[in-house]
């Protein structure tokens, strides 16, 4: 894409009210817009991060037996009446609305009655099961303060998956299958060798919860990590009982500020129960189904790769969810350098690599600060001197050293 | 994709309270799951659907110069102060809701104000200019009566593009691309054929705007085709003096009901001038940008597929857009049979086919019936039979003649 061709710019300053350094960096960037406190327009270089993160977690649901779906934003009170969660006295951070005739609705906050509320037509017997449905979806919480940037926001996006199994034992397959597609997200993202499985609570019908924590500064919860044993817990569970319980000894945990980037609870027959969703087992009887819940907030997944990975310049991606691999500055506007830059975007576009092409009329620092900025895996400067020595200099986001390569070993370097 | 994995079901009846013919469809197909009067889940068959109709239509937005983008759902109110589209008495299908400390915020019913208020900061100079930005987006409209299915949704799903152009010259050569872009995902869906460019009211500050108009008795507009030049009038503007002015003859004219599946507008300084979007041009003046909106409703598009292509047996879905290309009914549960099912199931899917497999212990009819309903493009039945015969049946959804064919021939059918 040539940046003549995008709308966004960057800017030199955040709007004063903007206190997260991820949504500073993001709108900074011209990745974001922010439209008040906790909601946010992506524009298409955020966009563009977002669709990366969407594919990868896709590509991981529906590796485990998945199926999308797309369930709606707006949401009748007779549905969560069923597990008394439509009172706000219960649930605190609903936005509701209404009808012309007055009648109240909600904006999805979760998914859990809502799929249980729809299985339910269509699950009799145990041939019926299990399956897994998921959607991405915009999600709404009414928050009293919202100063995270991305990674809280009053109106996100994420990915959740609910299971629907005959009994323990099956469930307990899929949650371990589960555990393994979220540590691949996290390490595709980029973030997997700062992600620990952490034990959490795990309400009144199982033991524990998982988590998927970030360490980072900016966490908003507090975990204890096992280095050696690649887990964590977190302090809302921590006791003698349970360090015994899950084999951890205290001795050897460090206390890390985390960021939730995910989460997998196992919800037995909470959400089946209330909704008559039941089937008969081998034997003749009527059981109840035995659901599990996974969740990950993808802008919040966004938020956080933004806030761990980035430096003093701005922001960082990794390749695999960077709105491009290259960023590539044409320094100048003589010919030759036009032709030798527009020669070189044409080469990487048709060997499949995205480029951002700066080809506007700036000052050469100004290019490299928004490279930098932006975040792009790879900086490659061709310049009168670059052309005239038929190597142009490669640069990556992460490192100081500088490369001077013909175009075919440019290529062979980002294709490798 | 297994149908014992899939967990909807086709059933004999629509709910009592769904009077639209595409949504009783879709629901006895196992497509949708309604949630409400206009408002419905996308189970997982329609929202393969609606994703290979976002395809086309992402495709042709691209192809023109789209950058597409993620605009929020939650709108705060000094935005759409601006224009005065705020009250409820200027804009009577808003859905309002509230932040905890009182502060009101509506839900997106379009776009137009959230678009210049997020351009006019990165909009400075003549250079800038022009840019086409879009969205696929879930829109909320507070209708007073919602009883045309998904083709009229209190929440829906849209693709909206905006054009934020120089001037009236610049303007119109886009304006032109976006018609022949708009035909083109017409014809991609498949109902080009019906689908006609409509003369519609302009408003105040342009003389047309252009509807795209596919002809259906569901339809809630009247429309006036003239079929040698394949071109429609609005009844709303039909007058001796309009005919005379697009340079069509009355006599000529045929009178059909139609829905409205896209719509194109001239917005000229309407959105531009209330936010000060302007620019620098050549000429060192500051002007206001020229702008114009491309909408087409995705989930109405479905909808309208739906309701014109069917017929007595159910949907009929054209090749592009089918959740799958082929319905391979295995009849009975005999080692061959389950073996050559299992080969041919495998053999397609290899060729990049996609296969609704019903693997289910069911009656050939009740298996007919089902691959008719959901409207499959192609059914290929393997029986004890055919196994024998080494020649399986392959029928397409539109005709009646089965033909029997070799694995090799079927995929070379379905491929070429």
């Amino acid at each position: 894409m040539k940046l003549s061709e995008l709308f966004t710019k960057t800017r030199k300053d955040a709007p004063a009210d903007e206190v997260s350094k991820n949504a500073q960096l993001l709108i900074k960037a011209g990745f974001v817009h922010k439209e008040m406190a906790g909601v946010y327009t992506l524009l298409p270089l955020g966009y563009k991060v977002l669709e990366n993160i969407i594919a990868i977690v896709k590509e991981e649901m529906d590796a485990v037996g998945g199926v999308q779906m797309k369930t709606s934003a707006l949401q009748s009170r007779d549905v969560w009446d069923k597990t008394n969660r439509w009172d706000d006295e219960v649930v605190d951070n609903w936005f509701k609305t209404k009808l012309k005739n007055g009648t109240e609705l909600g904006l999805s906050f979760t998914n859990e009655e809502a799929y249980s509320n729809i299985v339910k037509n269509f699950v009799r017997s145990y041939k019926d099961l299990p399956i897994y449905p998921y959607d991405f979806k915009t999600i709404f919480r009414n928050e009293l303060r919202s100063k995270s940037g991305i990674m809280r926001g009053r109106e996100f996006y994420w990915k959740a998956l609910y299971s629907f199994s005959k009994d323990k034992k099956e469930h307990d397959m899929f949650y371990e299958k589960m555990q393994q597609a979220y540590t691949r997200v996290y390490d595709r993202v980029g973030i997997g060798d700062k992600t620990y499985m952490t034990f959490a609570s795990g309400g009144t019908f199982s033991k524990y919860s998982h988590e998927f924590q970030a360490v980072s500064d900016a966490g908003e919860d507090t975990i204890y990590v096992d280095e050696q044993k690649n887990i964590a817990i977190n302090k809302e569970v921590l006791s003698d009982e349970v360090l015994i319980d899950i084999g951890l000894d205290r001795a050897s945990l460090i206390e890390q500020k985390a960021i939730e980037v995910g989460n997998i609870f196992t919800l037995e027959h909470k959400f089946s129960e209330p909704f008559g969703l039941t089937y008969t087992n081998e034997g003749g009887q009527e059981v109840p189904v035995f659901m599990g819940s996974y969740g990950i907030g993808i802008t919040r997944l966004m938020g956080t790769v933004a806030e761990m990975l980035s430096d003093e310049r701005g922001l960082v991606w990794p390749e695999n969810i960077a709105p491009a691999r290259v960023y590539l500055a044409r320094l100048g506007n003589i010919p030759s350098v036009v032709s030798g830059a527009d020669e070189l975007y044409n080469r990487l576009t048709t060997a499949g690599i995205e480029v951002i092409y700066d080809d506007r009329d700036a000052r050469p620092g100004e290019k490299f600060a928004d490279a930098d900025l932006m975040g792009i895996p790879y900086r490659v400067v061709v310049s009168d001197r670059t052309v005239q020595a038929g190597r142009h200099e490669l640069k990556q986001r992460t490192k100081d050293d500088v490369e001077t390569l013909s175009i075919d070993n440019i290529i062979e370097t980002l294709t490798q």
